[in-house]
């Protein structure tokens, strides 16, 4: 199918990062909770690759929430390591999506933290769940 | 059995907290990561009034790490409000604890986040798992 | 006079902190941006103390923004620690405040940084300066 | 003089940032203490520019901390900008460096922060004072 190509590229997507000292704790490793963080910016500048800006959203009132996050820690990060955060889509529905997520050492490519993350959709008015763009759901190939 | 209230007692505890601007976001509400934050200032006070601090257990070159993160965002907390964060221990192993750690409102007790953790003692310098302090594990009713 | 004594006290304020994991960098003592999130949240406890809520002033379109911190860090804090963060209004102007804010060791009273915040209120929707609500103003004793 | 050039160009460094999420609070801005974690990569990826890495300094008992910062916030940033974080040295002594730093929008070069800020070596295990590394003084120009 002609579109196979872009769709796909369209579902999965990686940032690099650094580890600063805003990352780590005192334990001489990088704090679990920023894990969470770099995963977010992975999400944020995928969906602004893909022409989906937080802003203009939050315009027609809608922003995206996370809903569900399983994580597993594998091997600690430390100060001035180079990693490369990914997201891949794994289901695309009308509210919501479902991506897994890997951390890992950007010279040697091994897993750090890998991740189940699920954001949603919600009208900041309401509190409710909401449709996805549709411009997005058919960048994904949402059915 | 003599030992079951205080031992059923060290295997629960909670905080409260209050949401500052630092917890939130552009979202006008609570940043997702914000809730493994306060997660682990539970789990550090917990193990605080159980007689284990983060400093000793460094002098014995052990310190706990998370391994496993697994949540459930559910209604979304704003600024100035008042949670009661919990844990409860769900099974104790050797080099470690699986607790279950929950959000909820302090005034209504609504769930806000309900999570599953995994802490594991890591010896710092190998960077290998490591058995608890005997005591926290006797504590614990580790059989 | 009659007044001195609550304009006094309503001038003051110090809340108590803890130094958690997430508070601390990877050199083993507390990251130097964590110093001005607790400040932050002794400035919030005491506009609830004094009956000012954010939301209460986000409702009027309102809200308090940092313009200028200068702060002198003097020793470091570290995992564990109890800490007692206190603020000092210096001078009350019709749409900004100036506090000095010292963070210190709860046991010894020990000075660990010291502040000058300016901290004023902005429109959130001009994003310009805009005066204080006057029942603060009238506590703080403004002229 | 010869070595003006380069010299010039290791007292002044600059990097882009993203404003992601995690960066913002929900009065819909920048929360104040992000501009210092922004502030410090800067200083981070400059060092490691020139040479000196947090983790060979470790190794050598060594760590930079900062003891002074006099920020000024003029203009705030939000969700999804856009930025530049420079840093010049201002002056440089055995011990301790003091640099100025600008935040500025990347499309318009307009002024959000500006701050002074003074690192000073430490000696891990005294928590006193340390010389820095010769090289680097040397790079920097010291007399």
């Amino acid at each position: 199918m002609v579109e196979s190509a872009p769709m796909s590229e369209a579902r999965s997507f990686s940032i690099r990062v650094r580890v600063y000292y805003e990352d780590t704790d005192a334990g001489g490793i990088v704090y679990h909770a920023t894990y969470l963080r770099w995963m977010e910016r992975a999400r944020s500048d995928w969906l602004r690759a893909l022409g989906e800006r937080h802003d203009a959203m939050a315009g027609q009132g809608l922003q995206f929430v996370v809903s569900e996050v399983d994580i597993r820690y594998r091997r600690p990060a430390r100060l001035d390591d180079l990693l490369d955060v990914d997201l891949e889509v794994l289901e695309v529905r009308r509210a919501s999506l479902r991506l897994t997520q890997r951390t890992r050492g950007a010279d040697d490519g091994s897993l750090l933290a890998d991740a189940t993350v699920r954001v949603a959709v919600m009208d900041r008015h309401t509190g409710r769940p909401a449709p996805m763009p549709k411009r997005l759901l058919d960048m994904l190939g949402a059915p």
